[in-house]
Parts: C-alpha cells; structure tokens; sequence
C-alpha cells in the first residue's frame, strides 16, 4: 500500500512519521536534531530510522517524503539561516532529503506545515482559504490560499507575526521593533505583565515573580484565580490578537483561522476578549465571514500530518 | 479578428474600450455612470455605445467583455452596497452584461482591474506576484499572487488601505479608526497637515488656508517651494506608507509593488522619506526582494487595460 513520511524538524528533535493517503499515522519515530559532526551525519542518522521503518512496515511502499523545518524556503527547500538547527547554512533539505532516501521530497517551513495539516486532516477540511496562528514562544502562521501554501515571490510570504503593529514598540527577535510576536505569543504575554506592573499600582500575585521566572503558564493560573493584573494581560493580548486578526482578514478573508499553540490553550481568557475587540476592529464586510477555531489535530501531529499531505498532493498534481 | 471589450465604471463615467490581444486600445467611448432611471436603463445606454462601435468596427469580432467597478464582487460580479453609484443595490453587473452584450463576462473591483492592467500590460509585466497601490483619494489595492487576482473566501480579499495602522487614529470611512487610507492618500496628507499645524508652531504657507480648501495639490506646490511643514507632511506620509508596504511584503512577499494615482506623483518628495523609512521598517529577509515603480500605463486606461487582460485570461483559461 501506498504511504508517505512526513517529517517534521524542530529545534530538539526530527520526528518521522508513515502516513497513508487518509492522513493515518501508521507508525512514528524520531532522532535528535543536533549533535552531530553535520548535516550529512544529521541525515544518515534520519535514513538509518527510516531503513528500520521501511522493514518493519514491509506492506507500506514510500512514495514520497515531505519535510518541514524553521525557515525552510518553501520553493527551494534551502534553510539559508536557522537560528533553531546547528547546522552548518545553507542547508539544501530538497536535495539532501531526496538523495538520503531515494524518493520525491516537498518541503516547506513549520509554520506552514501545521497549517496545511490543518488543511488536509484538521480544523480545516473542506476549506480552500485558511489561516493558521501558532501562539507559541513565537508567532507563527501559515497562509493557504485556493488551497495552496502562500509563499510568494520569494518563498518566504505569510510572517504574519512580523507585521509591525506599533513601530516604536517592544525590541523583536528579527532586529525590528513592535512585531506581532511581541505581544500575542507567550512570550509577549509575559512582557505585558511587566508592562502592567509598571503602569498599574494593583497588587497581583505576579509582583512576588522575578521576570525571568515569569511564565505564560503563571498568568494563566493566576487569571483563573482571578488576578486582575494577569486578567489584564490576556485582555491586551485578546485586543492585540483582535487587531492582529481583523488585519489579516482585510488582507486575505480566509475561510477560517485556526489558533493553534500553548498560548490558545487558555481558551476563554483569551478567546472572550479576542472576540469582544474583533467585533470592533473587524472592516463591517468582512464581519461573518470567518469562522475562528482551534486545532483539531494533535499537537505534536499537525506538522507532521502537513507535510504528509503536502507530500501528497505534490504526487496527485504529478500524476 | 477577435477583440474584447475593457469597460471601467467609474463613479462619474463609463469607458468602454475595445483592445485586442495585445493590450492597445483600438478605439474607446464613454457614456455616464449616473443619470438613469435605472440599473437596466444604464445597461442600454452602454449596449448602444457598443453596437455603434461594433458598425464601426467591424473587422472585430468581440468575444468577451471585462468589466470593473467599485466594490463589485470577484466572483458573483454582484455590486451589494456602492457608495459611488447611484443604482439601487444589489446589482448584478456579470448576468446584467453578459445577457445586454451576449457574450461571456468577467467582472472584478476597479483597484483589482487596476493591479492587472499593470500585470499585463504595464510595470508587472512577465512578473506573477504584484501589489499595486492606487494614492488617490483613498488608498486602493490589488493583490496578484501566482497571475491571480487575491480575492479570498469572500470575494473581497486584499483591502490593504483598510488595514489598521493606529486603532484609536483617524475616523475612516468604513466606520472604523486608522485605517491606512486615512493618512496615505491625498486626503490623508491633508488631515497629516492639520496634525501639523496643531503639533507645530512653524510658519507655512499652508496656515492660510482654510481646512475645507486645502488640496494635496497646495501641499505639494508648498513642499517644492521649501514649506517645512508641507515637507513634514510628505516625510510622515512617506513613513506611513513605509509601514504599510513592509507589511504587506511581510504578508504576501510581492516582487513588485506599483505605485498608482494622484499622490504617486509626488515622486521624490514622496519617495525619498520613503525609500528611507522602508529600509528601517522591511523584515531583514525580504530586503532586496521587492522592486518599487510607478504605473507604466497611462492613468486612464490602466483599469480598461485590466478589464480586458482579465477576460482574455479567462477566455484562455476556458480553451
């Protein structure tokens, strides 16, 4: 029977999975990511998996292999500079992966793969324009439009987390000021409670928690104990989040937008004021028309389960 | 030898080209958009403007009419609320003219027309990804992704001048605060020079004239005879649209993005606060990626131009 692997690099660890055209995962494995002498090594490591699995899955016949990895360009499968991998950039995933396994190869970057797993087997099954939001350490998103990963003209389109929502804001990873990711990520959370404390004479429990011991999982609990000060936090970032949304929707009017991440675990605390402050920045035509949701994948498998359908629908166009 | 017609509704008049397949206009003529007893009554009067132009041209056979209008919908070619038209809404432009003219109809928004005209024909030649900017009196846009005009889920994908900048800015329009169309267009440079007056204490030319009465034009004849203030204001308006387009190439990575309406020809006083502010405000990985140019089509036709490239495209699509 026909399958494919999708194989979904992070920063600590390479899972791979077979996946069969239903976007079943039949079985799954993994390596480390690092701590090898190089890329050629990391590979060999990743093969030598994928020659156990094809011989203990001797009816499964691979067909393909679609990979995912941080700023992996979606057009040439090169990592040009990856601030997660320790390999030596650039790194050509397309040709190495493809050579290593003998197979066709699609690759795309993380944020990209989740959303397109979304797609295929998730939150949006049926759907031809989607969104996807990870509210992580980070903010990700991975755009689908007419059923296709946006990339652009130069493979990197759709960093919806590096739009800029106030130019003289808070310092980014990325060297500019004011990014998305700033405020609605886990990390941007935790920002705002030191924001809040300075602006606000409240008392909280979050006053008694140095900075850097500060954790989006804290404000959590501490909202539902009813802090106001951690209350707030979320309230920024439902608005920021709102702001964030209605923007792109202007941009791009999806279909649905999946949450999807740590930081949209917390449900209601984030998603009562999320919807509160859509409502007002939302352009009136626009109002309706898009249905926000999580992730009905696991989290672990929505990569994964993306770059298997990626995978597959690189060999359905083929054919 | 076939031919199509390009028709572009504008709020005052109607121009109907006939173009042939290389995008020069062999003849054109225009009849009033307003005026009618009716949305039927309008139809007529541009369906005998097209039979005269058929008598008089008749070694061209006409095979489809592209049509843009102001708010029209990318699929259904239904106008549901126009505020530039004096129709009783909704009205359905694409069966409307395709039963008037007997032929086949493809029908998108006048700033989508505009965009691939330019793609076609004018400054996005031979290129697939392409945003235009239209600085007129609001901020329009086009978004090409893949040869494709962005429309989303909705039909109205890629209002990028109602993209939030500052959400508790100036009053929009569309009800809203701070869209990008209220401070990049030549309204907004005008609001941009009350701010001024009000911030500063600067003598200027332009604290003679009364709010009611001041016109891009006057700011722009200030600044090149050296107004501080008028320069200020194209240097805050140069900043703006910095933002807006670092943005939109965070978004959509775009390898061209045209510059188009009233505004753009500014040129340098515009364009040199721009080139400055967008080199700060561009993502580090899309730098170099985007060429910024003006329209190369004449003002008029560009929207005809894309009308009639947009049906020429869906009758090869079809073939």
């Amino acid at each position: 029977m026909d399958a494919v692997l999708g194989i979904d690099i992070g920063g600590t660890n390479t899972v791979i999975g077979l996946v069969d055209r239903n976007g079943s995962i039949i079985t799954d494995t993994s390596v480390p990511t690092r701590g090898y002498a190089g890329f050629e090594e990391y590979l060999a490591a990743v093969k030598s998996e994928v020659d156990i699995l094809k011989t203990n899955y001797q009816r499964y016949s691979i067909c393909g292999a679609g990979i995912g990895a941080p700023d992996a360009n979606h057009y040439t499968g090169v990592v040009a500079h990856a601030v997660n991998l320790d390999w030596e950039c650039p790194v050509d995933l397309k040709s190495g992966f493809s050579v290593a396994l003998g197979v066709p190869v699609a690759v795309t970057n993380d944020a990209n793969a989740s959303a397109y797993g979304e797609l295929c087997y998730g939150a949006g099954r049926g759907v031809s324009n989607l969104l996807q939001f990870t509210l992580g350490t980070g903010f990700g998103s991975g755009v689908i439009i007419d059923g296709k990963i946006l990339a652009g003209a130069t493979g990197f389109a759709g960093e919806i987390g590096h739009s800029i929502l106030i130019p003289q804001g808070r310092k980014c990873g990325c060297g500019r000021r004011g990014c998305v990711e700033t405020y609605v990520s886990a990390t941007g959370i935790c920002r705002t409670v030191q924001e809040l404390l300075c602006t606000y004479q409240t008392s909280s429990v979050l006053r008694s928690i140095p900075a850097d011991s500060l954790t989006s999982k804290t404000i959590y609990h501490a909202a539902c104990d009813g802090d106001e000060l951690a209350l707030k936090a979320f309230d920024k970032t439902g608005e920021w989040l709102a702001w964030t949304a209605a923007d792109a929707v202007t941009y791009l009017s999806p279909e649905v937008v999946v949450l999807f991440g740590g930081l949209a675990h917390a449900g209601d605390l984030l998603m009562t004021p999320f919807r509160h402050y859509y409502d007002a920045y939302c352009m009136e035509m626009f109002k309706g028309s898009v249905r926000f949701g999580f992730s009905e994948l696991k989290e672990a498998d929505a990569a994964l389960l993306g770059c298997a359908g990626l995978m597959w629908d690189t060999l359905n166009e083929k054919a």
